[in-house]
Parts: structure tokens; sequence; C-alpha cells
């Protein structure tokens, strides 16, 4: 008999606390929704009280998810708590999740408290919650590195207070497989009423053990992991929950089923990481562009390996397909959007006509189009909806010359026009966008990837700006990198 | 008192072996020698017999590196191990890497043979290595899926046959901690004469667990890591340097030491990184962007944590240097040699001089210099070395109007000129370059990060091209980014 182990995603709350990754509140509902689909037990969908935006997307998040449990954070602070409360008020399963730092560190540094005003705290604060909701999660901050016994007391005390599920995070990264596994094993061991709850981990990829940690876990009687696509997160990054499922599907001896459908990985992969402006690296475990890559056709020196010789997963599993057919002006509705969403982009009947359309003026021009296309297609889709438009772009630069842009905007259907120059051809073609728009606006970071393989060349590019102290990210798809690079820039724009 | 561990460094063998990362001789001496400087205890070269190439790559690692054991790898066949003990001649510590696949994938269907047959044929490799070499190290390939009870009677008659190291693969990345450890626990208990010899690991990070798998095995009395820089290898890559080197650091209690300068880490990160072409993901552990990002002043809801409450490591540690001081006009020559090793750049005297003779003028101009102005004067002074030079270039491109570049080539003193269209800017300026250079090259990928932040914004693009079958990476940075992707593509052209 398999154990049932919970995947408690928390790309939208741990996750998005990275600089540079926020998402606004159409993108992270659109996560929740793929999460959903692909099975996630628990979604964390924010920190209500940290700001007005986060509060609503959880609300829309609440609302949008039909059957996953939604969860909100908050510290162990009653406003906190009330306004958590209040943001997933239309969940059909809400979860507070709630707690407070254990170890020595906050304890003394951050609250300048004692252990047993700290274990107080910890039990207000889960009674607290519990008066909204009856599933309550809380968590021992930086339990990595609290004392066993102490820990042992503060978590008996919660879960006496009501807390339903325990969390126990590695929180700076610390641990050693066997250490977090012998923490959970001692909690196991020596707090009454365990066994009536469920137990969590929660860990970080400092030393890069999240994944091994969060399987020791397990193996010590955790049955609750919490995970980002992708790994991604503060530092080095959270657990990633594509090492997790995927781990506990090739390892059928550890006894662990997952509700996950796996083949939906490299979708939602590929979707938060253009969301989230965070390029996976080429070597990345199961998601990263070479992690299959032997099957692709690397032949050493003759040795001809058999594919079971050197594949322990098979990539179809997690939803990448070897055998990637070409689109083509015969390709139908259903191919295009099939297509799409294994690239991460969904969308709705009425949109994807649109795309359809598009797609066909593309066809004709070009016999077979790529990836790449598909992406720029879906691009330029979602860029008709902006309120400010690019009528026209035109830009010189090159060595011994002053590069220099002049460019056209349509905004809400009034025209605009401005000129500059600059250091570089994207810069000039900015500098000129910036003339027009008249508010403080900072380009943080612009990655441009772009690819030639024939006749197919499209460049992509993330743009992250700083817009009054809040950074937007944009996106692009265009076979000019400068245009792409202007068009992400008002994507940007568009969304401030 | 503490264990060594030996670290046995694989970049250069099973991190070159990645699609688009393959570097030229320079570059792998360059590599060796601040791999030596680092501290790696032993340096795996090559695999002399794939190649003409690899085997003088070999040899001139051999010339170039002073204490460190150089080792090259072959397979369990004759002319290998020759053409291996030739290449490694003038190594002052030589050392020949050879063994089998032991697994039944690998002794069923990849050499149609039999367990004993294996077993004789290993026997005979270390043999046959021995006549050449002192320093012979066993390898049982795929030791991660092969039964304990024959990997012993394997492991045992390689030691009986002069096996110095006997090195364990997980070659597919698919052991867990506990039962990897359990393995070379098997090992350790049950090899007559395994007390003798030096037991190596040798992890995948397929299900992303190759560090703690690593340390697992040192913990059940392994004593040598193998692991490449950043973690690059074949599929999800192998163990990462840092990544053990750090564990070990930071938990004393496993009374673990390493040889390692761990202040060399973020230079030759960035270095591998930007040689092989491989962009390390923000949240990498240790070496990421953002590995350290919650120290460069992240505040979350106004809880103001203290450095410790959520800092394992000291990025000075492993040598990022948070006050990064700002290089001006009066920055002397030793400042700007400082700043170019920590990005991963190594200069002799003169390469150096010329450099800063570029750096002076630059400074005149822009009053400070961040790195990414250093990594472009770098890239100047690397071009300016090369048989084709650009002697000038003018692109012009936009939305609504065709790309056009015209360019202008310096080859060995000649002029040359062309001009082209295409579907983007990039295209049109490496399509002129490709009308007067006739050799058949194809881009196969094109990565270009930008950056703006303020008035110093510098584009550094990563180009591979296929050239006759054959893939050479090119590197440049330039304040336009359609300048710097021509350069790159020359920059490849002229290895080629």
């Amino acid at each position: 008999m398999n154990e049932r182990i919970y995947i408690f995603d928390t790309t939208l709350r741990d996750g998005e606390q990275v600089p540079g990754c926020q998402l606004n509140q159409k993108e992270k509902v659109e996560i929740a929704k793929r999460l959903e689909e692909m099975g996630v037990d628990i979604i964390e969908a924010g920190f209500p009280v940290s700001s007005p935006g986060d509060f609503s997307s959880v609300m829309e998040i609440s609302k949008a998810v039909t059957w996953p449990t939604v969860c909100a954070l908050t510290r162990a602070v009653e406003t906190d708590i009330k306004i958590a409360a209040e943001a997933i008020r239309y969940a059909k399963r809400p979860r507070i999740h709630t707690g407070i730092g254990t170890s020595p560190y906050h304890i003394r540094y951050k609250f300048k408290s004692t252990p047993e005003e700290i274990l107080e705290r910890a039990v207000r604060c889960v009674r607290y919650a519990k008066s909204f909701v009856e599933d309550v999660q809380f968590y021992a901050e930086d339990a990595g590195r609290t004392d066993n016994e102490y820990l042992a007391r503060v978590i008996e005390a919660a879960i006496k207070a009501g807390a339903t599920v325990v969390d126990i995070p590695d929180t700076t990264g610390y641990c050693l497989p066997t250490e977090y596994a012998a923490k959970i094993r001692y909690l196991m061991e020596n707090v009454k009423g365990i066994d009536k709850v469920v137990v969590a981990t929660h860990c970080h990829n400092d030393l890069g053990m999240a994944t091994a940690n969060t399987m020791a876990a397990l193996s010590a009687g955790a049955r609750q992991a919490e995970v980002t696509v992708n790994g991604i997160g503060e530092r080095a990054g959270n657990t990633a929950l594509e090492e997790v499922v995927m781990t506990c599907r090739s390892h059928p001896e550890l006894g662990f089923t997952t509700n996950i459908n796996t083949q939906k990985i490299a979708g939602i992969s590929r979707m938060v990481s253009t969301l989230m402006n965070m390029p996976v690296q080429p070597n990345k475990a199961i998601v990263g562009r070479n992690a299959f890559a032997h099957s692709s056709g690397i032949h050493q020196d003759g040795v001809l390996k058999n594919r079971e010789s050197y594949e322990i997963i098979d990539p179809q599993d997690v939803g990448i397909d070897d055998n990637t057919f070409v689109l083509t002006a015969r390709s139908g509705r259903a191919a295009l959007k099939h297509r799409l969403e294994s690239l991460g982009v969904h969308m709705e009947k009425e949109a994807l006509d649109k795309c359809y359309e598009l797609f066909l003026k593309l066809a004709d021009i070009k016999r077979e189009l790529t990836d790449e296309d598909i992406l720029m297609l879906a691009g330029k889709h979602r860029m008709a909806h902006n309120r400010i438009k690019l009528d026209y772009l035109q830009v010189s630069s090159g060595v011994g010359v002053r590069p220099v842009a002049s460019v056209g905007l349509d905004i809400a259907g009034e025209k605009f026009e401005a000129c500059a120059t600059a250091n570089g051809p994207v810069d000039a073609a900015i500098a000129a966008i910036k003339k027009i728009i008249s508010r403080k606006i900072n380009v943080r970071e612009l990655l441009i990837q772009a690819f030639d393989k024939g006749i197919s060349d499209v460049g992509k590019v993330h743009i992250t700006v700083d817009c009054d102290g809040t950074n937007y990210n944009g996106f692009s798809a265009n076979s000019d990198i400068i245009a792409a690079s202007a068009e992400a820039f008002l994507d940007a724009i568009n969304k401030a």
C-alpha cells in the first residue's frame, strides 16, 4: 500500500520573493490554475498582509481554484491572521499558514524574546487562526537550527492548540539529509498527537541538498512536501517540485505516490520560467534543456548506447515530446493549441482563434513553424490587447556610428513620435519610447535569447523595469531582437 | 583530526561532454591552471583516444600544471590506455583512469558479455595501465545499478591487479543518498584491501541529489569526490565542486577538509560559465547571482533580519565581494588585474598592459567603470589578436522595415566588404560576414545578455557556430548588442 505524499506548492509565495520575479495578479491566477490542472494538493497563494496587491491575488486565486486547498501565509500576528482569513474567504478549502521563528538566532536577535514567550505566541496564533478556519498549518521558522527538545515542545503545543499540519522548515538550507531526517524522526517519536496531523518539509537549496533533505524527511515520516516549480525562490531557491515528484515515481521501493500528472511538468516549468523572468539552466535536473540531451543523439566515440543504459526517466513522462512534429499551414487549431500548451501558454477559445489566424498568415510565408515562431505568435497576440502599442520603429547602429532610433506609439488611439540616440540600439529605442511616456522608468535587467536554426530565427526578450519603485516584467519574441526589446519594454510598461 | 577529502575535478572531461560546450586547447589549459591555483588535487584532463585535439590538450595540460595529479580517461581497451599513457607522459603526477560497465544493462546490452568476462577485462585493463604508470584509477561504470556482491568482486579484483583508486559512479544519477552510502559501506566492509586504496564517488544530478549522494558516500568512507565547476556535465550534470567543498566547510562536525581555496570559487565559476557558454541560473547554490541576494538588501515587510539569521555562508568566503569598489581613471594596474581575475579573466603582464591602456581611455570618457565594462575591455583585447577583424558595421532595422547590414572586414591586412538583408539585424550582420567568408558556417545558438544600469550599459554575447561539423564558441561584449553579436561571430570564426 503506497503512502500518499501531499504536494504543497509555494511558487506563488516563497518562489515569488525573488528580486525581479514579481508577477501580476492575472499571471498568478493563470499559474494557480495550471498548478490545479497538474494536481497540486495545496497552493500557497501569497502573504496577504504584505500588500494590497498580494491580498487581492490570494482572493482571486481562492475564487479561481476549484478543488486544491488554498493557503495564505501569516506571521504570528493577529492582524496578519485576520487579513489572511479575509483573503481566503472564497476558497473551497481554505488554510491559514502561521508560525514563528524558533531557533536561538530568531528568538534572541529577531524577536529579542525568550523560548517560553515564543511558545506562548505560537499557541496564541494557532488558536486565533483556528477561530477563522479549520485547517491551520503551523511553521517553526529555522527549525533546521532549532534544538530538537524545544522544537518538540513547540510543535506539541501547536498541535494541542489545533494545528492540522506542522511544518519543519530548514530555512537557511543548512541541514544534511541524515540530520534533517533525524529531526523529523525525533518529532515523530517524541511529540504527543503528531500521528493525528500531517508533518511538512520546507527545504532550501543553499548547499544543493533541498531535494535529498525532502526525500529523507518523507522517509522519516513527513507526508507533505513544500516545493516550487523549477526550484525557484530566495537565494539558492526552494525544493524543486519536479525533482521530488520524479524521485517518488522513479523509486517505487519508497512506496510514495503523489497526485501529480507528471506530463504537465515541462509545460508549467516553461510557463513559470517565462512569466517570472527566471531562465532555467540547461543542466537543471528534469526540466533543463539538456536534462535528456543524451536521448537526442549524442554518440560517444563509436559506442552506441541503448536507451535504458543511460536513462532513468522517459522524457515523455514529464511532458517533453521527443518527436516534436513541425507545424505547417495544414496543421489544425487543435495542433496549435496542443503546442501552445506544451510551451506553457494557455489560451481561451477566442484568443486561440485570433492566434490561429496569425499562425496561418505566418505559415504561408514560412513553410515550417518552430516552437520559437509559436511563442512569437502568442506574444503578438498578448500585445494586441495593450493600451500602448508600437506603431513603427526604425533603428540604425553599428561599429563607427552612433546608434539612433525613431519611434511611433499609439496610446489609446492617439499617435506620438520621438527619436533618440544612445550607446546601443536597444537603448536608443527605449530612450525614444521614454521621451513619449513621461513616467520615471528604469530598465533593471534585459535578457535576450536568440536562436538561429536555418530559416527560422526568432529572438526572445525578457525585461524587468522599475516604475515608481515597483518591478514589472515584460516579454516579447520577434525575428528582430531590437524590435522584440522595444515590444518587451512596452509590455512591461503596459502592466505598470 | 580531520579527514582529508581529495577533490577530483572532471570539468575538462565529463563537464566538457555537453553539446555546445566544447573548449579549445588554450581555454582548457587556462582552466587547468586556475583549477591548480584553487587547490584541486586531481585534474581529469580529457579522454585522449577520442580525438587528436583531446590528446594534445591532455598533453599540454600535463606540461602546464605543476603539482596536481593529471588524469586521463580510457575505456577497458589497450589502445585507449596506450594513447592515454602517451598523453600524460609529461605530467609530474600522471594517473590513468580506466574501467568498464558492470551493471546488467551494460554487461548485457552494451557489451553483450557475461559478468565473468567483464571481471577479467577489468583486471586486464588495470594491469595494462599499471605497466605505464603507478597511479591507476578503476571505475565500474553504472555501479549505482550494479548488484553489490558482484561489484565487490570486481573492485577487489581491480585492487588486486594494482588499482590505487576505485571509483563507484552513479552514472545515471538514480541513487538515493541512503542507497548510495549503503553501497559504499558494503564495499568498505566486504572488499579485501579496500583500506589500502582511495574510494571515489562520481555522482550525476538527474534527480537533483548529486551533492547529497557525494556527501553520504564520504560519510560512509569514500575519500575522493569527483566534481565539476558549476555542476556542468551531460544531461542534468555532475556534482558541483562548490557545493561539496562548501558543505564540508559549513559542516565542521563531519570532520572533512579539502585543499580548496574557497575564495577562488566565484572567479572560476564565472570563467567556466563564460568559456563553456553555459549560463549559471540565478538561484544556483553558492555561485548563482541570487545565492546571497538576501544580503544585498531585501527587506521583508518591515522585518529587519540580522545577517546570521538567514546566512550560513559568508559570500566573501567564496570570493564574492559585497562591497565591489568601482574602478576609475585613478585605479592602478593591480586593481584592474584583481578585478579581471575576480571576473574569471587571467592575463599575462603584456596583455594586462595593453588592456590597461584601453581601460584608461574608457575611464576618461565614463567616470566609473563597472564589471561589464571591464569584461568588454577584456573582450576587445582578445579580439585584437584575431586574424579576421571587424573594420566597420552599419545595421538598420525596426518595425515595418527590412533589416539591412553593410560590413567591412580586415582579413590579415586585406579589406573586404559585403551587404545583406535578413529577418533580423543580427542575422543581417552575420549574413553579410558570411558572404565574405566562404566556409560553411551555421549559428547553432546565440545568447545575448544585456544590462542597463544608468549610464553604463553593456551587452554580452555568447555564440556557438558549427563549422564543418565542429562547434566553436565565441564571446564579445559591447555597448551595442548588434556589434557585440557580429564580434562574437568573428571570435568564433577566428577559432575555426
